[in-house]
């Protein structure tokens, strides 16, 4: 299996990708075709003491770098040589079998819809975002892809989250929950209330409403909600949890026993760290695009990378895509006539 | 000063209600109006040794209750001697001068709308919530009183949430953000997307927006959202919090060193704690409604209710209705232009 890393994406350049690319090739033995500027990625083997390409390691060479601060599907279409939209065409030519980029999100998402194209039957691709749990971990999608959707989009997001839980996290019926306020079905804004009534509709274990504080309790596998929620979520829980930890250190400062106290604990906060890091859940995958596509966090270290590749060459050998293809294509009479219902719901 | 509280209203019966009202009359001669079922409130200030109300106590008999179950307004019309509903009438008749209610929330909005009725100009009333941060404390509006918003609805969450952050804070230029996805003006929904570009014209201190990630380092004092998206957040923060918690008494518990590290620091966690705990902010008051109201936790405990006492007669000394009413006064052309200009930008 061939799977092409964006190996200069993300915030620390070439290495976390390329140490990430060895021990995939490594301990998985899967192909890795670095996407990048060759002579960088030829200089960062070289550091590492690799004269040539090693076993499983192969380079394809694309100069261009997309502009951050542009807009992304301008970005997208002008730089054919961006090492994004190579990796994107390298899977629709199928010289790859999926892609994994730490890069820019928005740009990561443009070339995987251009490059991809959608689902048939998918009309909003989504993040499918793995978060940490007090049991264990849960799927929040949409994790920034659309900010505004329609109830269509979140009965899809449903569908597909739910394939991606059973696909490579084993749950056989994994339970789905939309995120909304107030435990009653009749609460939430206008989007949630045109979706709930219809979520039985679609073949999913769908449990009800959860409202924010269960998100992080795990109280359901699958958590939907549009992707201006779903972002905000993710930020605010990777924000407050570094702020708590900031707290508690700075209170821990004021206080010598305190601090004696601090090392005595330190394997306890050790094993909370490593449980809530996202690192361990292999990134978010773009679900709905044709083709595996995972977006790995922008400060991703090389275990990070390593678990994306490995996430990315399950859904290849599980054949994710092809499982949301024929469940879309089983549910296209249902969604057909769930648009028409909405529709008249809402005029 | 007068102020009238839901005497039986919140989780935990008369008892926190009837201790918060005792300590508010000692420590601030405030007069407090225990508003309830008139048996039950002699049975607690008997249980707590007093054979009749003690100074600046008093009691008037709202025996109805309101179901939480039901639908508030529907309940509100019909149960005119619901002590919420009596409360916000004596505010009606300035018969009090305020009125805090730890029940039902959406009962208490119902009964404050109905009671109070609207400052002129104010399209939708908020619940301002106080949130404590790494710097100290921001307040988030709208808490969950709109699930769906407009624009013109967020500029004027500005605006009074600004008005609170002086009158209460003291902060002479309360700092606003308006909650989004990303750090760029132009990321975001459509209801921020047309949000934003007016935000500079209405007299705040606006500073952008600010990401998920920001709500709990303080990065401003006044944060702006829909209501659907502000109870979200409020709840998963206080859910993350108590699940971190949580996960480190787990972790904790397997390992007998941490369990004596975890009691020398005791201390430091103590003051994290103190520091998040939204008993000491004081209740999230109603804004935008012509009159003092303060919706306080289900969970309040007697230190919750006397600050949110406290809050409610600081809100009264300082004018803050009044404050209001005159900002909107001043404003209402330029709310008017800002409703015309955003109806054409949306067709």
């Amino acid at each position: 299996m061939k799977i092409a890393l964006d190996a200069l994406g993300g915030d620390f350049g070439a290495r976390p990708n390329v140490l990430g690319a060895l021990q995939a090739a490594k301990k998985l033995n899967l192909d890795v075709i670095l996407v990048g500027d060759e002579a960088v990625l030829r200089q960062e083997l070289a550091n590492l003491g690799y004269a040539k390409e090693p076993e499983h390691i192969s380079i394809v060479h694309a100069p261009d770098t997309i502009d951050m601060a542009a807009e992304p599907a301008k970005e997208c279409r002008n730089k054919k040589n961006a090492s994004i939209i190579v990796c994107a065409n390298l899977v629709h030519k199928k010289e790859a079998d999926a892609f994994v980029s730490a890069g820019h999100s928005g740009a990561t998402m443009v070339a995987a819809l251009f490059g991809l194209g959608r689902i048939k039957g998918v009309q909003r691709p989504a993040i499918a975002t793995p978060m940490p749990t007090y049991k264990g971990v849960s799927l929040l999608l949409d994790g920034g892809a659309n900010a505004d959707c329609k109830p269509i989009h979140l009965l899809q997001f449903a569908v597909m989250g739910s394939a991606y839980m059973q696909k490579v996290f084993d749950i056989p019926a994994p339970s789905v929950g939309v995120l909304s306020i107030g435990e009653e079905e009749t609460k939430g804004n206008m989007l949630v209330k045109h979706t709930v009534p219809h979520m039985r509709e679609i073949g999913v274990n769908f449990k009800g409403t959860v409202e924010g504080r269960d998100v992080n309790t795990g109280e359901t596998d699958v958590i939907v909600c549009d992707g201006f929620v779903g972002n905000i979520v993710l930020k605010l829980a990777e924000g407050l949890a570094k702020t708590m930890i900031a707290m508690i250190k700075r209170e821990v400062k004021k206080r010598p026993l305190a601090i004696l106290g601090a090392l005595l604990s330190k394997g306890a906060f050790k094993a909370v760290k490593k449980h809530t890091n996202p690192d361990c859940y292999g990134g978010a995958p773009l679900v709905g695009v044709n083709g595996v596509a995972i977006i790995s966090h922008g400060k991703s270290n090389d275990f990070a990378i390593f678990n994306a590749l490995k996430t990315a060459a399950r859904l290849v050998e599980k054949n994710f895509v092809g499982d949301i293809a024929a469940k879309m294509a089983a549910l296209k009479p249902t969604f057909d006539n769930l648009e028409k219902e909405i529709h008249q719901e809402n005029h």
